[in-house]
């Protein structure tokens, strides 16, 4: 696991960043005073501020700026449509069980801990351990010495566990179990192996209705109502090709082992975009030449596979065309996301696209990248980029038979040849009596091929065999006289295509956490204080974006206040007043940890000529203009056309006192 | 129940209205390929921006304007918090089934059907419905021909019924059973009496973790979550009382019948205030006089009792002083409430805020108003605006031991007279041995009133009796030996209470629907056309603000287009283009269906001198002037600082067509 840094470089100190963010209350286990649930966070104000920016920035970025179709559907899905989807049957995590203590453990995270553990143990034993990774705080030392004993392994173990977890998301529950028993990787708490792995479903199951006969889930994604919906979309875009929908909202999923923290909760906020592309014509996308130049880091499949995690730099223009990333509408998004999360404020040296592995992918796409964040639990996945290809719409379509395609007008009428049935209504129903019915709506149903095959058969014996599910025995026997099979020329004037999706999919609370610790560091102390935590949110993401410090409670300062919040108001500033009676440093020290880009202290000085100062967070560089410069300023600095630079060029500054 | 009307004062047609919602796509039957749910509804593109700005709206005018403290909590909730909270034994409705076809209706609304149907039988024997109402279109008149035949009841009886359905909201299980006996109400479908009424549970259940040990249900409110952090937020607000908590977000009822469209839906979106307050002081808001000359309509307790529903105009100050509305703090937010509601367009004339009468209010309120708006399905309850007193805090601190109190320095120290236990802890031990620290809790956890019952025993009797659950038969006896009981002097610094909690809670959906039919109006047809639909939103609430209409797909003239909507974009207005080959007035037509209240034409003239046309949406009346010009006008429509005359009177008028 790569060790994360702060935004100045150096090692998070996880505990005080809990700490703080617990304290300023970004965000709090749920129903703490019952104990918790684990998995489940709420936000407080300054997470929820958070949460709303990031989201306001990725409705502009992505739906206004595409004109993509906004939707939002129920959280609550009946069973068919699940399973339909193929979540009842696949969408399931490996759960071993501790023979002993009964712990429920996730098979591919035990896998992956106790070999991290023995990794760790043999570069102890060897050594290597504290010169590589300056593993000076109290907390990793602590957690080496309760772990395994430092034992030293074969060099070829080293790269047997190495390879093992460069693919650990590539394995089955079977092989996972096989792992466990190869390697002999026993339960830390028991000393024992756990039970083989089998499924466990994630999806939270519930009944709706007073009867509770209509079996339910809690959706696993956003995905499946915007499938659902997708003939309306298509009506509703007035029958134009390509087109997105997008929704932002809830998803759940009843993860086996949750962490703490944000990263894997079981209730989580989404926002997804099912972009629905014509499978022809290589899925192109007209704007792809504005990304192309674009370099993205890279971790393919094959480099996994080989056991390693080597990335590259690559421009994605580049990988589409050397077929690394399948098509143009892919690459595009990927670019896409790559742009937003640079403008949210992520660091780009802790941003990957990694590949999928084959077995990893889940059970409908055919090609997916991650965008994973390095963070102190190592890379995690933020964003998936999937082309899901026409599996949804194809299998609803299927079991509802609702038309869930694109009839597209050629320009050209053309003429196909194609089997065509002609079935004898008279002859079918004095055969097959009450199951005529089935019968010949296997016969409507027959593809291309099954009708070439029974022609042929009727052709060669005067009989064909006919697979009918539920009449006697699945099959059953026709003659000519019942049905006329052959083919015929036909003009179309229509084409008619299930789209594919591309489907970027992001969880934003996990990009959420990972930003703040991309933008976290601790200011050095100055003169004997104590070291400053500061959350360096760019403006626009920034929870607050103006805190007002009077000097003091005095009523002289009143009339100047209301003023000033009146404009901050105006301009659409969102602004916090504090009235506290600790030092002004203090209370900006304070604003620091909720990563408030800029301050304003109202003092006698403005009394007398109407100037404040303006501070900015980063810096802690002060400028001082009067009160309508200096909200025009604030108002630059947040949409991005002017920098922090450019204002201390114009305005005068101010050196009252280092704040 | 009251007929409706649209904007202009007609009838509403809703079927047409209905269709034309279907058709654009505001919101639609979930899952409809698969059959539907009833009770949920996806919402489409312009549904879901005119929801985004509801919120929007709501967050300004709530959020920001009281710097209120908003938190995100889970749905997921376990069974614990909403046992205490009354939930588990308490939220439910009354259901019955019918003995033969198994039909399970509420038992409320199918008192209400059949009393509301004898009562329309009535009006049409006397001959006075189609005078009285003008019921002219068909399906009223099928609808009373299908139901129970024109039947005249007794004058008397007749005022028995609409007593009654004056106060349905007030009747509970056992009373709605005795209602449908002595009435002898049947169910339509098999004339027969349906069962008794059984309370059904309206929380939807579901597991949490792997173990499968851990019930727990999806949120039916946003407001636990929010009690649950009440000590962190207090803290985060640097202890200042008072404060608010807001939160908006989805929460579930499995309701018994939901009904077709948005107004009793299974999933639902909330925005929910807790407003935390003093309860000493009569619970006074430093800001009641600010809204104290408001009038407000409103339908109290004992007009409803009296089996009236006779609204009277009061201004909300009067309200509060004349003790109708319990206290300043309440009749602040009624106040807030009526002016949020008047911002999106809301009919006044439709808008009455109605008493909860005693039986009617949830098991926590102590007093509760609902903003109800008139709709063609009658009076719907779309906020309410209770005051929970201090319920809810004090059940869950009592639960958990937690400190969910206020703790106030006073200014100056007090000296109390409090009833003190003193317990002896060796004698305790030897007397109860293994249920001595039961006893000792249950000692320290006496009232005052108990505490001065107790002594009094010991006093007279040397002895005294204590409930202890769970130890003995669930008391025991104790002597002066084992605890000293006595009155004594103490000087407090502290004042600690329990806060009490006024809550306004808005339903965004019923909102939604009910703002819709408030703004739905028919312009006439002119020159034969058809008539058409328009949705008159005002434009800060409007889905899309302007509409851009080429007069042809020509070259020519796309780089206006280009450069009129990087304007629009660079002035935060979010706009559509309609490329499509219909005739300007059609694609008009189409915007005023979607509310689009402003329209600009590029035609020819602008290609010779950069002048376009805007058109508003409910005069049809159009001006001519530069691009500039155009995009500024637009802002200042928007945010209200111009009205649409304003413009008038400045730009020139364009008569080129009306469109």
């Amino acid at each position: 696991m790569s060790t994360s840094t702060d935004m100045k470089g150096q090692p998070v100190d996880k505990a005080m960043l809990d700490s703080m963010l617990r304290h300023r209350l970004f965000y709090t286990p749920s129903f703490e005073i019952y104990g918790g649930v684990s998995g489940l966070y709420d936000y407080g104000p300054p997470g929820c501020a958070l949460q709303a920016n990031i989201i306001d920035l990725w409705r502009k970025h992505f739906i206004l700026e595409e004109d993509m179709l906004e939707v939002d559907c129920t959280v609550l899905t009946p069973h068919d449509v699940l399973k339909t989807s193929g979540h009842v049957d696949k969408f399931a995590d490996w759960m071993c069980k501790d023979p002993k203590n009964g712990d429920i453990l996730r098979a591919d995270h035990f896998v992956e801990d106790v070999l991290e553990t023995r990794l760790r143990g043999d570069k102890e034993a060897r050594g290597l351990a504290i010169e590589e990774k300056e593993e000076t705080d109290a907390k990793k030392k602590k957690k080496k010495t309760k772990g395994q004993q430092a034992v030293k392994l074969d060099d070829d173990v080293v790269k047997e566990y190495e390879s093992i977890l460069a693919q650990i998301d590539n394995y089955n529950g079977e092989q996972l179990g096989e792992l466990i028993k190869k390697y002999d990787l026993r339960n830390p708490a028991t000393n024992l192996q756990p039970t083989p792995p089998v499924a466990f479903n994630l999806m939270f199951q519930t009944s709706i209705g007073p009867s509770s006969n209509l079996p339910g889930y809690m959706r696993p994604e956003t995905a499946q109502g915007q499938f659902l919906n997708f003939h309306k979309l298509l009506e509703s875009n007035y029958g134009r090709m390509p087109f997105a929908s997008a929704s932002i909202g809830k998803s759940y999923r009843n993860e086996i082992s949750p962490r703490a923290g944000l990263l894997r909760v079981r209730e989580f906020l989404m926002a997804e975009i099912e972009h629905f592309v014509d499978p022809e014509g290589h899925k192109k996308h007209h704007r792809f030449n504005e990304v192309a130049d674009i370099e993205l880091t890279l971790l393919d499949r094959e480099t996994q596979l080989s056991g390693q995690t080597t990335v590259r730099k690559v421009p994605i223009g580049k990988a589409v065309q050397d077929g690394l990333v399948d098509n143009e509408t892919l690459g595009y998004f990927l670019a896409r996301i790559h742009l937003f999360l640079k403008k949210l404020g992520i660091d780009q040296s802790k941003l990957r696209f990694r590949q999928h592995m084959a077995n990893e992918m889940a059970h409908y796409a055919t090609d997916c990248w991650d965008a994973e964040l390095l963070t102190s639990a190592g890379w995690v996945e933020c964003v998936g980029c999937a082309d899901r290809s026409a599996y949804d719409l194809s299998v609803h379509a299927k079991k509802t038979g609702a038309s869930l395609v694109v009839k597209e007008r050629l320009e050209e009428p053309k003429v196909i040849e194609e089997w065509v049935v002609d079935t004898d209504k008279k002859v079918l129903g004095l055969t097959f009596k009450k199951d005529a019915k089935a019968v010949e709506s296997a016969l409507a149903a027959s593809t291309q091929e099954q009708r070439e095959k029974l022609a042929k058969e009727l052709e060669e014996s005067g009989k064909a065999v006919l697979e009918v599910a539920g009449v006697a025995d699945g099959k059953v026997e026709f003659g000519k006289d019942l049905a006329k099979i052959e083919i015929r020329k036909r003009t179309v004037h229509h084409r008619e295509y299930t789209p594919n999706v591309i489907e970027p999919s992001f969880g934003i609370g996990r990009i959420l956490y990972s930003l703040i610790e991309h933008v976290y560091w601790t200011r050095g102390s100055d003169g004997g204080d104590e070291a400053r935590n500061v959350l360096s949110f760019p403006p626009a993401v920034a929870p607050t974006k103006v805190l007002v410090v009077p000097i003091s409670a005095k009523d002289v300062f009143k009339p100047f206040l209301q003023q000033l919040l009146q404009k901050l108001r105006a301009a659409g500033i969102p602004s916090r007043v504090d009235h506290s009676n600790t030092s002004i440093g203090k209370r900006y020290a304070r604003n620091d940890e909720l990563g408030t880009p800029f301050g304003i202290t109202v003092d006698f000085q403005t009394v007398k000529d109407g100037s404040i100062t303006l501070r900015e967070r980063d810096s802690t560089r002060q400028v001082r203009a009067d009160t309508d410069k200096i909200v025009a300023t604030i108002q630059s600095l947040i949409n991005d056309s002017k920098t922090w630079q450019d204002v201390e060029a114009e305005l005068p500054k101010f050196e009252g006192q280092e704040l």
